[in-house]
């Protein structure tokens, strides 16, 4: 049975080391998670799972690492300066700044109805008032004044000045210069990235349509307001593909990515029953989107959120980062552009002439992943004595730690010379971390491998070096299976088949 | 025979795809780079290859993945925020700004003369000068104006404001509201992550001392003026080590790892002689460190560069970031804190008593290292038939492709059906990633894998699917050799082991 609710979970990843609070020793910054030594491990094998289903295990795909801070004229023509944008207003008294909408939306009625008389609209027809105080800034500052819009922050009306635009990513200056020109941002999303880079994999791989670029890595949302651990964050990891094909040919592979997409949760243990799909309806489509699948997750607490998104983007991108956009027909694009110095195009493979391909993106997020793989591995169990114990039941591949070699007395020089050889024999098959576990008495340490997922506990005793009453046992050691609870004694030279077997 | 030239290096990276420009259809970004798809297999192969040996490996080490943006006074009580300040001036007449020290440099002997008289010191003592200028930054910016400094940008003789200090890290404002305090700073190094969540990973692991922290991950650095393709960068990525252990204990730890480094570099096809050991002169070390050694790598073209460096930072970073420094007998720390809410000690292990440990730090870029192994393995041979080939010999685990499979006639289904399931079953064995290679003819298809590094290439031709001469061929197919040229003719059956022990 999986989580029952979001307190268990985050409890469970402060106690065991999966996930801190950013920079918690000064107080924490809201929407930052660093991952402790059993998160990062987790999250490795989520990215790597990943990455070998959709590169490895095809024969379409390429991967890719682009660098975090971008161009800003990437993030212009991709649409995120402007899309990205909300007007806000400073309060000349204390230097606070805050989106328009928010703070109208604050106020009091009677203070929201007085605006509205000076803007002459309605007060019922909120985006109507917005759109009129964005339309003119002027008389916007003098209304917010004049309507005693009160500062929640100090509780005073304040000096309001004009609505401006406020860019919604990380935005930093570059080099020693600060001028207009000498600043970029912290890409909102990997995918720029792999089409910025469509020629350059295009011209080093001779790759040919239909095939795809996949990436993994951090990107960074100012506008997030942080919330639900690690669902909702200003720097999240995404895992991204963008699959190029022929027009035409977008909607079949829409589907077949819904399906491999549906097919890979599975294999991380997050059941298709718990996923639904979200056919996003044609009016709360962005223009250029054809259609757009979202599967949205069932969140202990939080109810079903969106954990990837797959969407027929059209030629909307690479058309938007192209150059000579006049003379290729294109279905979709940003604006104007005429900064970009390639021609992201590609011979369609039957008349051999530049297409601009269309592209279908499943874009999920390492984090919301994680949270989804934690959530359905989390187990309470009653046991045959009556005591609970807490298990995470993760796949194999994706436990942070696969075995854990643990010497019962700590300090017999003959128990834990063996302990220590077994734990490099397993190291070596190269299936993940084993560990060493010498940290407390056998009890404690199977308590907490159950509830970190490791799937298998290996006991090296007095009977395994010879000490024990037993002689045949002797060059054995105890196996212990995490969801079974099973123990069975394993010889140490047919330990590593067996341990092969069992993570397989 | 290694790289002679970082031409010919930087030639083969982005013809192949190892590695592209930022943001280059828009110009690039100077500092920023893209890995393609084979620079990315080859990074990831790197960073794993380290992580293996640093934490798998022993059994005293634990990982960690904390954010790239930090909290303001982690990286001011980090010391950053004060050191990585230079003092800049502005040109009030276009808003350039420059490096006060770089500005007055690029003038005239006439100008800095001038400038020299005005402040009262020596020109020949070029410190003593801008030391000068930073003291009085009123009479500076009277003294630039009037000894006629001028702009390179403009040609012309600036409206010089008075020297400020510029922070050398990238800074950005997080949330809406842009006041003094909602800023932060991207990580100059990863180092800050591991300190600041120490008392986490205690707790949640029951580490005793010794017992170290490794991280790898993106730091940004925007003081680097860049240059020498990937070797000087804005946007870096680390791989840090921070090894905690009883003071007194520590010149041995530190000599262990110094040993432990090099020995990892040879691994990796980085020979020990190449690298030249820096013991840095007690005055040009920090106050706080006891001892650095820097590797220096004989990089082609650049000579003698930096490649890790190995400090004994003393009790300086857990001693900064810890509240109650009075109580603590501190060794070195930046200055006061009373922000930090977290005690960063440990139980001595002889006496229980809390104490801060010393710490061994040692810091490798993966840029610089890839940018070593690629020059390791980077060969020009003249073949017996007279003609030139470039081959990289990279080490197995390093070669972003490990073997690829190609069908000798890519339209036969036959061949291809066969071609594909080879390239699936060596793939299934979880050794990195093995490519369906269909791009172009055999004898490209083997000079672009030579160039790129694949151990092996493996071909299904004819008789391997008993359309060909040789009956005795069914089943069979050709093996060559990357490094020997060797072709050898296998049975698909014994493919897997023999790929495997190729590898090995």
């Amino acid at each position: 049975m999986p989580a029952q609710n979001m307190e268990e979970l985050v409890s469970l990843c402060k106690r065991r080391g999966f996930i801190f609070q950013g920079s918690e020793i000064y107080g924490g910054l809201q929407g930052f998670w660093d991952y402790g030594p059993l998160g990062v491990e987790l999250k490795n094998n989520i990215k790597a799972a990943w990455w070998r289903a959709n590169i490895y295990e095809r024969d379409d795909m390429e991967g890719l690492d682009a660098s975090i801070i971008m161009h800003r004229l990437v993030l212009r023509h991709s649409g995120h300066e402007a899309t990205f944008s909300d007007p806000m207003v400073d309060n000349r008294k204390n230097n606070k700044r805050y989106r328009l909408d928010h703070l109208v939306k604050d106020q009091k009625d009677a203070v929201v109805q007085k605006i509205a008389e000076i803007m002459n609209v309605d007060a019922a027809n909120f985006p109507a008032l917005i759109a009129a105080l964005n339309a003119s800034p002027a008389q916007a500052s003098e209304a917010l004044k004049a309507a005693g819009v009160r500062d929640a922050f100090s509780g005073e009306v304040g000096d309001w000045t004009e609505p401006k635009p406020f860019n919604m990513m990380f935005k930093t200056t570059i080099g020693p210069v600060a001028d207009d020109e000498s600043y970029g941002y912290l890409r909102p999303e990997t995918a720029q990235g792999i089409f910025t880079n469509f020629k350059n994999v295009v011209d080093s791989t001779s790759r040919r349509l239909p095939f795809g670029i996949a990436q993994i890595g951090k990107a960074f949302r100012n506008e997030i307001t942080p919330r639900n651990f690690i669902f909702r964050v200003r720097e999240l990891e995404q895992m991204e593909i963008e699959y190029f094909c022929v027009p035409g040919t977008d909607e079949e592979w829409h589907e077949h990515w819904l399906e491999r997409r549906l097919s890979w949760w599975e294999a991380q243990g997050v059941p298709r029953s718990k996923i639904e799909i979200l056919d996003v309806p044609k009016e709360d489509l962005a223009h250029y989107s054809k259609r757009t699948y979202d599967l949205m997750y069932d969140y202990p607490t939080l109810g079903h959120e969106e954990i990837e998104g797959i969407a027929n983007r059209s030629d909307y991108d690479l058309g938007s980062h192209t150059k000579n956009q006049a003379e290729l027909g294109l279905v979709a694009k940003v604006s104007e552009n005429n900064d970009s110095v390639a021609k992201l195009t590609i011979p369609h493979p039957d008349t051999n002439k530049p297409v601009v391909p269309f592209v279908i993106e499943p874009s999920a997020g390492v984090d919301r992943a994680m949270l989804a793989v934690l959530s359905e591995a989390f187990t309470k169990e009653v046991l045959e004595n009556g005591s609970e114990r807490i298990v995470l039941k993760l796949r194999p591949h994706l436990a942070p730690i696969k075995v854990a070699v643990i010497p019962l007395a700590r300090n017999r020089e003959e128990i834990t010379t063996v302990a220590k050889a077994v734990k490099a024999q397993l190291q070596a098959l190269g299936l993940g971390r084993v560990l060493y576990e010498d940290s407390g008495n056998i009890g404690k340490a199977y308590r907490r491998h159950d509830e970190v997922g490791t799937p298998f506990c290996v006991t090296v005793d007095f009977d395994t070096v010879g000490k024990g009453e037993d002689a045949s046992l002797v060059d054995t050691v105890t196996v212990r299976d995490r969801d079974t609870l099973a123990q069975e004694r394993v010889k140490i030279a047919d330990l590593s088949d067996w341990v092969r077997r069992g993570l397989a």
